[in-house]
């Protein structure tokens, strides 16, 4: 994942989004922030995926140049950070479900057997309403 | 990409999703035999990313193992081999129309203006027809 300001591979919109996040972790941390709500760095270090702490800190400063997260102090304890999702890092939220839906359809994933059929039967539900998709299904125990 | 009979990170869809496909090639090689209709790999070496020899052969061949694309004898040339999208791999298409339509809306992409908005305009549409979605913006010379 190249710095946003690096050239891109090649004029393919699919290959230019994959300079961003086609890799293993990145969207596993837009995940984290868009459809899970979590927002500190040790909610990201503590997924059951067990990033490792420096591809989380370099991953976060790169989601953050790209302009898909911002950082903050957190207004309850100003030495610590809270990352959120930009209006820009939020449109990925339809790529991350149709991720999510092949991966249950297809992935050998964790995800309930209706997951994948729910989500296609509604695209546009869902997108609206992810939290609905992700009912008995909340972010895996930490 | 682990081999599919590799244990999975988590049991999150998202996440054994990019298990098999989060990297910067892998969908490439997809969006070139499903999208763009190519089969050969000398055509997927001449894709205007330019992957490497060692990568794309690595790439072919976890994709075969993980049932997404099958190799066959050309018939127009038994000492050559085409390849082709299993059913398995076809259902990837929702995916790659997805990051596409967000690479074109933010990744500095060369497609047309209007591609993104076009495709979530009608999403359903081009999921049936993705070659309406790529009029005026073919396969990238190569």
């Amino acid at each position: 994942m190249p710095q946003s300001s690096q050239k891109h591979r090649s004029p393919c919109p699919i290959s230019s989004s994959l300079d961003l996040f086609g890799d293993r972790w990145t969207l596993l941390i837009l995940r984290d922030v868009i459809l899970f709500d979590r927002h500190r760095y040790r909610d990201f270090l503590a997924a059951p995926e067990g990033i490792a702490s420096n591809i989380l800190s370099d991953r976060l400063k790169r989601l953050e140049a790209a302009g898909l997260i911002t950082k903050s102090p957190d207004p309850a304890d100003r030495r610590q950070v809270i990352y959120a999702a930009t209006e820009k890092g939020a449109t990925l939220k339809p790529v991350m479900l149709e991720i999510a839906a092949w991966g249950a359809a297809h992935g050998e994933s964790g995800a309930p057997p209706d997951f994948a059929e729910r989500y296609y039967a509604n695209r546009a539900r869902f997108l609206e309403d992810h939290q609905a998709l992700f009912e008995n299904f909340g972010p895996p125990e930490t």
